[in-house]
């Protein structure tokens, strides 16, 4: 599925494996990993190619491992039973926000994966019990000294705090990434961060569900 | 731009920079070089990434290559100066003519990109000689015995003869590549396959004027 | 410098080169990275060295990534003037909270090294300048419902939520990440979090200020 | 087997293992694979190795792929059963023509290997219809207006069109691939461009066939 | 264990795995293999981290090798029985003789680790029958003419020959290496440096075994 | 050239550039360096090329600083002058000490590269003061307890010590290596292996001799 936050979209794909890594054998674990990449002309100036330098960069590593690590927090393991699912986010075209983008687009893409076993009968649980939360991410930051929601590439490089919130559709925490990048914070201003960054989140579970309920 | 044949669809960009490799500085002759990639999930079962893999495949190589190849065919690289300028061909959905379905869509955006440096007075000669002859591609083969265009997956696979034509809009030949995947092909056959691919590559030379007289 | 935390145990050193890379020179600005490792029995069963794998992986990418950050946070680069400074921590023995460990150990080695600048009248800047802000950082976590500080391996490994926070010695924050390891966490159970790691940082703050002072 | 044409010298060995790759087992067929290289030293000036680059570049990549993909054409992989055999074709001295020199070897090496493996009774099927169609390959070119065959490495770099083709004895195609290197080719220009490789690998057949007869 | 010789720190460690690397499988030969490196501040100026480089070193890779094959002829392989033991030997501080003091140390690590095998019997051979030999390892030099034991940096970088020695406890070579750095050395010369080393392992055997002894 | 040695064929060949590595600009002095390679099918069972494999061995690592170490004993670095010469020397057929032959081999094209500048008059000291001292190599072992020259593969294996030793024409010593392959070795087992290296290399230096003086 394609994702699309002002400028910013990603294309999000599922693929499903039988079977699980070798050191998750037998485990009755299900697995699930997310890779992102961004195109060379996905921004502005053209970035060289990751396949072509040879090696995948510090900042995609750790992009592809919070995506992981966050849709693993949607999904009951056991329920999905000895499957593995792969969650490609690919960047098109980036404005800011490209990897709370893919965790938000990610989540619909497990959905539909976990539907597509779930009607091939091939899940270990009760397919209802597989997606055990909803998930889905936004970016905050503090641009002229004003907490905002969703920056663009401008205001992400303006900003003097810059965070990224993955909530679950109840509300609560996932993930938490807060970083002072020209300075540092206060507790009060970390704390009017996590209130817009609730907020978002909450409208961006509705929009989840609509998408899934849509044919 | 994003080209669509059949079931294929490809992003074509071209991304300009002032300045020539190292090697060909001071030689007043400009650079065009291509980079074809496919996203894991363009293909039915998902392939590996080559950055995850840390190496370009030997197919991918090949195909930038041959894309780089057609193209500096369609420029005066004299009159392009000593601009390099980068097609990036990344393949979202794949089935069958990824290539010349690169090559077609690269041409366009290649023209777009001398358009926007002959705006800003950045070639080295007259604007109109830049581009000097239009470039296309066709897929060919002969599948049951019989010669057929534009090959979609499943066409290819079964394919007794594959080849690839990239043409002129005069009718041309810039390369040829025929191989046989299964089997041999007598001289009356690539004749026969080489007669297709003309015609087919003709009738994409009028798509791309159009598509680039509209705005 | 040997920073020593449990049974943690961290190489911290500080490099310094005069001038800074390439794409940084004429700027007026200083440089500050960092590179993260871990010997490979540091831990109780051997991991393959990173060397002989031939790649650098996500985790120690993203954690070099963030000694890096937060020690920039600690420094005034206008007032360090084109210099470069490489930290180096080296993982001896692992017993849980190794980043954190490195950014307290690598702050002292950063003001040590640029006591050094200072006496070679190699600054920018006035010397007391530089080094605008202390840095430490803690790790806290939620271990059988309880917020704990300074989790151990067999506590890291047990916690529902672990959380890195990187502070200043005036109580600001620097970084913060906290992550449902096991499940996610409500606002007010991150608020006991960030109250502890606070907490823990400034005592921090008080033994680097000790150990700077002492000869 | 050294095959030597004109100024280029290439040696190419056939090394045979029982059992296929993985991907292949329980299939019953064979398989044919081949690698190209050239010594640093085989041109002019010094070309840097591939090992010490870590890479295997795009253009050694491509004809490592021409050279297997020409031999699997000669050998009928069922006959073969269920062995690999490995074409290495290095270059100990290049002047032109190096990969149609190592395809035209390569069969000679292969029969060869196949020979062995009849002796042990190793095959599948019958000896003599393992090797069903012999293989040879020429490259041609268009230089200063004038079609010319086996090309040296001076015709090579001023050639107007270059070719490479490969034939069985019985005069059919197995590949075709042409390029205008600096120009484009009208379809007159690759009629006589075929004919004249088709005359010379019927030539190259024949001296095939008197190397194998000879003890 | 920590090795000191002079300025040289080394780190010593000895990690076991039941069962050998797949190639030996079933031989009921165990496998000793070592690697050695460097920390990048171990030297006087920083050296870029091989995981970083993305590729092992020529001299890393030969150190490795040379402790690896001198401790070998310290074990009886058989007796061993099918383990695996990796030594690791990692240089915190550089003052010449790092490798020569990495064999030293390898040896009392190597010890423990059969011990420890022996006290959860785990070896195929008796237990005083595994470790068949004691082995030292010494640097020696000519340096302004004079023969000289454990060549420091100063010395080492200055020294006309360069050799370092393997030796049993019994006084018989394991490994003999030996170089002109700047220049050539003759016979008496080359008897006069193999005098010193004999006798300086022999001391160094004398600290193993008292190492070894003490709990 | 060529150098044989019994089964064993090397190639080896010296090519000369302008200039010094960055490293060693300006210091008045030249730079000799070696690469050794094999090609896969030098021995008997076929290896893989380490171009494939993305990585040199250890193996051929050590060899390569080997022949560069020995043939920068041959020469005088200042009187060559600002010049950079490259070795390659490349087993074709390998059957016991290639890495002795390529060494002896390499000196003879080292000269004669030394000869090339002379005529062109690129050195820095008079063509005399270049090649100061011939440098050839033999390997020599103990198989069934006693001592042989020029150890085939078979030999090799067998061997209890394995010795390659490196010589000037005047028996002086450049490189001693001798390791207990199987075993260990007395002193005068040591002696009698050097008395024989040191007959085999006087008459290498000879052959040499007659090899330059050829035209």
């Amino acid at each position: 599925m394609l994702v699309e936050f002002g400028g910013t979209r990603v294309l999000c794909t599922a693929s499903v494996t039988e079977g699980v890594p070798r050191w998750r054998k037998g485990s009755g674990l299900g697995w699930v990993t997310a890779e992102y990449a961004m195109l060379p002309r996905a921004t502005n100036t053209r970035s060289d190619r990751e396949s072509v330098k040879g090696r995948v960069g510090g900042r995609t590593h750790e992009i592809s491992r919070l995506i992981g690590r966050s849709l693993r927090a949607s999904i009951d393991l056991k329920a999905l039973g000895e499957n593995s699912i792969v969650l490609d986010c690919d960047v098109l075209q980036a404005d800011g926000g490209t990897r709370t983008a893919a965790i938000t687009g990610a989540y619909v893409a497990l959905h539909d994966a976990v539907g597509w076993l779930a009607a091939r009968k091939a899940l270990a649980g009760k397919p209802e019990k597989v997606m055990h939360r909803s998930v889905a991410a936004v970016s905050v930051g503090i641009v002229a000294g004003e907490a905002r929601l969703d920056l663009c590439y401008e205001e992400d490089v303006a900003a003097e705090v810059d965070m990224n919130v993955v909530c679950t559709g109840a509300g609560d925490f996932v993930e938490v990434q807060g970083t002072g990048e020209a300075g540092v914070f206060a507790r009060d201003q970390l704390d009017s961060l996590l209130d817009l960054a609730v907020a978002g989140c909450t409208e961006l579970a509705e929009a989840q569900r609509k998408a899934l309920s849509s044919p």
